[in-house]
């Protein structure tokens, strides 16, 4: 099995990485040195750079005991020399025993797990998806919380070009929790995800107006808007500042608010929230090692 | 001792790898994980970037237990500031223990060989020789047929600029096979290549046209028409479309025909040829795993 | 604690590397293979491309039984997608037990450290420092020469700008050593290194002669001069020449003088020197190894 999307996940396959993410913790953290994933191969091919996310599977693979094979920056690589991606996959299959894809094209993962001999994990498809970083924020969501049920959970940004936005809402339909989606009227969430929710009857609410949003938020998610989707500049320096979070701002609202990002933060999030005690958006890095350590050890056992 | 080229290799050396390779097996296929280079490091130095050739090299050194250090792209990094091959030979052989190198320009490995204290790969240099590929070329034809005598191999493309093309002739040299050079008259089989194998008394065809060539073939190896040779893209276009092989053609010959190609193929190989039997261009990677490992194993243990 | 500059460490700071460098020899010298670093990650974050750097780097924790996570090149990756450096630091302490930072900027590694919750090594920020170099060309001095004490040592070079010199020269004032700098009036030792030698009470000499710096010299430590320092080509082409060395001129002088470089060499020293025995600069090489397993070891054991 390959894991491409959040969308399709029961609710048992969920429980069962958040299960081996708990079990993995240990060597996530430092405390132990794996040995299960001895003299097996993670191969990462980016096609586009994102060091955070490569080094955290790297790191998962590594403290399992396993080795790595990368390409850090495949689209100036040979990779691009006119290769389909259905043949990478089937060159890079001889190779590693699992493959990490990132790719700047919606679609990418899905295609190349169609060809490859082993399981392909997407690491971010364009607009499309990235499932390892839905299921390490619902992790961090319980891991902080302790419970689901019934939180009032904010995902704020650009919420049409967010994979990270879409595939974390995927994730949280298979919860009773409370949606609101923060955003500008040009970038609200993107139709294939609300159309998901309505389909499993989980209600949400859309508003551009932030203390709206937060009034009782336990979680926020903030994720950037991003300077490149806009072709007016002016248009991106105004709203960009609406939906910037500080101290003060959570403060009025809820001191405990949880508050997460994917990372990198630009300006959304102020440094003077680091203090706040529900910013978790470091202790997700560790989630995020753990998380992809259950996923390898699942995906590799067939046992997802 | 290093290697550098196939053209002066015994046939008691060239059986010494195969043997080894076969040993290597089950390592090579993921069904056994290796600790004979435990404690052992390859430097993968790559001036061209090759994503294949370099996981391939590094794959072989991992499932074995090495370790691996690499520099993808040497091209942008400071191995370019000016220093000479001598120089990056002699430092890297302070860190590794064998060192397989990719280069541009022709003669370097030769030249890195020169000035290394530790074993040297050619991984490729310029339009000179791959001797690994040809190795692994001679070990899928070995494998897949049995034995090499009396098969009719057929070589297409471009073979005037084809290092693998070349090393592999070399190889075929000591074997009673009936060699056949498939190119258009531009892009004929080196001399250096024909000129070594009037020497050794081995017999060969020269043909522009495929039917003539494939008549009687039992081997097609296929390698790319290169755009980046031709500063006329008429003329490529010309040319290419003549050496694109496809299942009809090739059924139409022998239906049991051994294709290989040393991949990347772009439009040589259509894909409807994959499901043909003898397409055996990714059992190809395999078996480049095999052959690195053998070399790097007999390399170390000075028994080449 | 980080390694973030040699102008504060003491002197028994610096006897405990040299002795734990001493102890790593068989490790770094590839007869002994180390297990000592078993489970642990080396981060290596380069923000401009050094690989002999990276690669000693590497081969040290490799060489102990650890693993490494790399950005080759993190300029072009998302490293550089506007997050701050403490950011980064902090992302990196969740994935690696230590960090190695090589950055363009001066003061970015003191900026790490102070955001990282593991230990940061600089590995060379702008024209600040580059500690592990300056720690391998004493421990280099003391193995070749077996003292320290009386040694006429002579820094050469564009002094102005070279990281190395700077750090190698805090540590000299440790010794009973005598320094010289041979560089021309533009690029002078900087003000910041020879006030600090004026405090601690050591004498140096500066000179733009390269007779009257080589007359009494032990030791010769030769820098480049950059290129890219000059808005001028015709004044760069006129000093380059004057810092070039070559076997005929130190053997008019010292027939056994040690020379160092950090590497890479363009033109400051010609081939002809490789033979004169006391080229040591390929030798420092393997040392570098040692140092930066000693430095590994020590402050991953909190022992320095």
């Amino acid at each position: 099995m390959s894991l491409i999307t959040t969308k399709n996940l029961s609710k048992k396959q969920l429980d069962a990485i958040m299960n081996k993410a708990q079990e993995m913790e240990p060597y996530a953290q430092k405390k132990q040195a794996g040995t299960m994933m001895k003299g097996r191969i993670l191969a990462t091919l980016f096609y586009e750079p994102s060091t955070r996310t490569r080094l955290s599977f790297e790191t998962a693979m590594l403290r399992m005991g396993g080795s790595v094979i990368s390409v850090a920056d495949a689209d100036s690589s040979s990779l691009a020399k006119g290769e389909t991606i259905a043949d990478t996959a089937r060159v890079v299959s001889r190779y590693a025993d699992i493959i990490a894809i990132r790719h700047p094209k919606e679609g990418s993962a899905r295609e190349a797990a169609d060809y490859a001999d082993v399981p392909i994990i997407n690491a971010g498809d364009g607009a499309g998806d990235h499932p390892t970083q839905g299921l390490l924020d619902v992790y961090t969501i319980q891991k902080e919380k302790g419970t689901m049920e019934g939180l009032n959970i904010v995902l704020s940004g650009d919420l049409t070009h967010s994979r990270t936005a879409g595939s974390l809402a995927y994730l949280l339909a298979h919860y009773g929790v409370n949606l609101t989606f923060l955003a500008p009227e040009s970038m609200r969430m993107k139709e294939e995800v609300t159309t998901f929710l309505r389909e499993k009857g989980v209600s949400y609410t859309e508003t551009d107006d932030t203390d709206t949003a937060l009034r009782n938020a336990d979680v926020l998610y903030a994720t950037r808007v991003q300077r490149e989707r806009f072709s007016n500049q002016k248009e991106y320096d105004r709203l960009k500042d609406r939906f910037v979070f500080n101290k003060a701002l959570i403060e009025k609202h809820n001191a405990s608010m949880l508050i997460l990002h994917p990372l990198p933060r630009v300006y959304e999030l102020s440094t003077d929230l680091d203090e706040v005690p529900g910013a978790a958006y470091f202790r997700q890095v560790s989630n995020g090692v753990s998380i992809r350590m259950a996923l390898i050890s699942l995906l590799l056992s067939s046992s997802l």
